[in-house]
């Protein structure tokens, strides 16, 4: 069942009529890794459901149209629908799209969503990273006209908590603002018409040094060694929003351009705000994010994982090195904003998002209306498939069950009148079931105590309920016994089968409180 | 954001360039819909996992030759991915085929899964009927070789406990067994070779007289008179477990025909079984099931709701009224199995399955492999459209939220020097939001408290929390306050900072109890 079996080829030598194997970039799910998934959906749709927001859901597939020309070179990776006909349709390539089509097709003024799905990119698989051609993504928007920062600063504390609730808490956000980044390529001297490719270019700081950024600016896309410098100062500057924000206030450049004081204003009403949530150590300030999709318009962020830092340049890496040792000392806790950000990296992001103003508007004046009108949005989305692999590399996994099961019914007997009381285990199952208990037993008339409980151990069950031959059919009483090592000595209870439900949910209460308040599976997935 | 809205035509007087709709067929899914939506499923994974279920999750897109040869007539519905090179894929059209090859891929010899995900057809849609290109399918299913009838007992109680759990109690579950079907069409005299045309055509009974379905197999399907009569004789036995064996028991034809006995022997066994579990009473043993699908090979079940009987002929209607009016005058509950089935139409079945024991060995068997081993299977598949109708024309749609929203925060004051206090509730709301507690506010600055009371009736909220300009900016303190029209006139209490989080709880648990112990979600959409 792991994604090794799903796509590896026959053997040569075999002639086969048929290849059993999942399509190229696809794969099955099962087992703990979908208890895994599953926790992380569940963890991620409590916390937005606490902020308010409904879920929709949109077709898997679009028409065709509805898609192209929203991921300018990337559209080539949309997947489209054999002609068999009728409409032509691709399958969708994320969920803001549909979400944006959703939100003018329905008029809406505002909306608070969630969406869980799946998306569908023809890329080149790497499954070893973990890039597959059928992925989930996770993402969480606010449509609406507010007041500034208001609902950014939501979306921020939903994805610290998104994070930390999974038991991720070394990671930064990087943000940054479109409006302070554009500003600082029109102080550089870059034409606005030149402003996405070199924004585009400095996207890269992430991955690569700035000498190498430099080059793309000058040589390739061609603009003067000058520009390059003015903007190399500003895209270098990175920290906590307070520290930060002072260097930019006092910088003449940024204080004689209108769109890069905008974006500042901006930044210091969501500074008090994420303060008075006290998330504003996870943020750092960082001139160099500048991330890829054209429809962002205002605050931008990615968060990333703490891992081996970015290639740089020799002196850089010493003085870096020099500088976090140093803010190691001065500080005890890590999570720090002015700890050097660029060293969370290595995975790449795990949760990223922005504000994109004109999306909506763009489908509601593509249909023709002459006045339709703006609805803003911002909105993250959390990587899931890398998240997945970070809280599985962590977890617990050999201890993690399947199932759920908490209870499991056995019958011991022999002789030639056994017939291993099938019908008397479904009584005694039915019952379990109607509390809500999660219960099994082997599905055979006449098996042997040693296999049941084995079949008992590898279901997961904390409680077994036996019928034995003369307890049960003479006595009309129940052996509930706890199970697991630490029980073996344990005979367990003798009780009525009138009363056993009872004595069931009273032994997994115990059991639950002496592992220990968390829920079992956080911690087992957490490895805590 | 209904499905009419979703699929209208721009007036032809406007010259567009996008129309925005969802693809033919499909729809977008919001709102109250999706939360009854959600209720279904979630209600059914619990059930699935009381039986110790995990769950699996199959690429939308198959390689074209895995769905390939599994659905007979029904394969021109596939839908198609275009070639743009590399592998041909098409769309899954169940859930069963991608397990059986999950199954056969993974050489698994046992597993209990359910799966509730999309499937795709691409028919001629009929809206108003439910019938979609797009729609989910929620199936459980129990792979391995046990003893007769114990997991097919454990699907019919998983049945009727998903079906009464979500609040539907007047259905009747069909069951037959192929081999006692395919013992009579022996009795009667079909050839072997003509046995499934034959079964298709006792499958119309549900739609169609016995007169019409004796025209088919005499007239268009070639068997003589006598071979439909007796095979008519057979099919119009229907009533409980108990008394339908008791008939068959005493038939010369059954009692000399091997597959037929073999059925019987099934089916008794089964009878005990599902009286253990005291779930007898919704099952009728019903001769006239066939069901459509080839590869049943097993035990076959179909649950229908209470509605408008079916077309007969005038003669059997006017007894079959009279028998139902004398049936009721003796029996107090309406759930008995001698009620007659048949009355039991309308919607069409909404959960329905049966035991496959060859369809895994097919897959392992086309790779080549010689002695694939047999995986018996067997299961259920919910109709989730069709519950999502009865569901949703039996709530309380209108009190319904589309949201969790429990409390509402809000800021009352003014003056120059009023602000609306955004951070201090941003504050507020995340001691809420941290201690799980679903909560909301305006994303505004300033607002009048009668917009704010507005909208937190909107939002469903139960509980107000107030910073009043000088209680919480003199003193301190904030005001917990219940919403709805039966708290008019309750001003609410004023608490410190530092404790207004229990308040809160406390009085969320209070308006809960007040409100009857069942979960309201659940009230409102069975209709409570």
């Amino acid at each position: 069942m792991s994604s090794e079996t799903s796509n590896s080829n026959p053997p040569k030598d075999q002639k086969l009529s048929l290849t059993l194997k999942t399509a190229k970039g696809t794969k099955d799910w099962a087992d703990k890794d979908m208890v895994i998934r599953q926790h992380i959906f569940e963890t991620l749709t409590k916390i937005f459901k606490k902020h308010g927001a409904i879920t929709i859901d949109t077709p898997v597939f679009e028409l065709k149209e509805i898609l192209q020309g929203k991921y300018g070179e990337d559209s080539k990776l949309i997947y489209d629908l054999k002609d068999q006909g009728g409409e032509l349709c691709s399958l969708r390539y994320d969920l803001t799209v549909p979400f944006a089509r959703f939100v003018a097709m329905n008029n809406l003024d505002k909306i608070k969503r969630y969406h869980i799905a799946k998306v569908y990119r023809r890329d080149q698989p790497a499954m070893t990273k973990g890039r597959m051609r059928e992925f989930y993504q996770c993402d969480f928007d606010v449509a609406g006209s507010y007041d500034a920062m208001i609902p950014d600063s939501e979306v921020m504390s939903i994805l610290v908590d998104g994070l930390t609730s999974l038991g991720i808490n070394d990671f930064k956000i990087k943000l940054n603002h479109r409006k302070v980044l554009d500003g600082i390529f029109q102080i550089a001297g870059v034409k606005d018409e030149d402003i996405r490719k070199i924004s585009s270019a400095v996207d890269k700081l992430d991955k690569s040094p700035w000498d190498e950024v430099k080059k793309e600016i000058t040589v390739e896309k061609g603009q003067t060694e000058e520009v390059a410098d003015i903007i190399g100062k500003y895209v270098k500057l990175n920290g906590s929003l307070a520290d930060v924000i002072s260097v930019l206030e006092k910088d003449e450049g940024i204080l004689g351009n209108e769109k890069a004081m905008e974006g500042l204003a901006d930044i210091k009403l969501l500074k008090d705000y994420v303060q008075a949530m006290e998330i504003d150590s996870f943020i750092s300030f960082d001139l160099s994010l500048a991330r890829g999709l054209d429809y962002y318009t205002g605050l931008i962020y990615e968060a990333v994982t703490a891992a081996s830092a970015p290639p740089k340049d020799a002196q850089e890496q010493k003085e870096q090195a020099l500088k976090k040792k140093e803010s190691k000392k001065a500080k005890k806790n890590g999570a720090n904003a002015d700890d050097d950000a660029s060293a969370y990296v290595g995975v790449g992001s795990i949760a990223a998002g922005g504000r994109y103003d004109n999306l909506v508007a763009m489908f509601s004046e593509a249909t023709g209306k002459k006045s339709a009108p703006q609805i803003p949005c911002v909105g993250v989305s959390f990587g899931v498939e890398r998240i997945f692999s970070i809280i599985k590399s962590r977890s617990n996994i050999n201890k993690i069950a399947s199932t759920s099961t908490q209870v499991y019914v056995m019958a011991f007997g022999g002789g030639a009148d056994w017939n291993g009381l099938t019908g008397e285990r479904l009584k005694i199952l039915k019952k379990l079931w109607d509390n809500g208990i999660e219960a099994e037993h082997m599905y055979k008339g006449k098996v042997n105590p040693r296999k049941q409980f084995d079949a008992a151990e590898k279901s997961g069950a904390k409680v077994a309920v036996i019928l034995g031959k003369e307890e049960y059919l003479q006595e009309g009483k129940l052996r509930i016994k706890k199970l697991g090592p630490e029980y073996a000595d344990d005979d367990g209870e003798l009780v009525t089968a009138e009363d056993f439900v009872t004595l069931v949910q009273s032994k997994l209460v115990e059991m639950k409180e002496a592992n220990g308040g968390l829920d079992e599976i956080t911690k087992l997935i957490q490895g805590i």
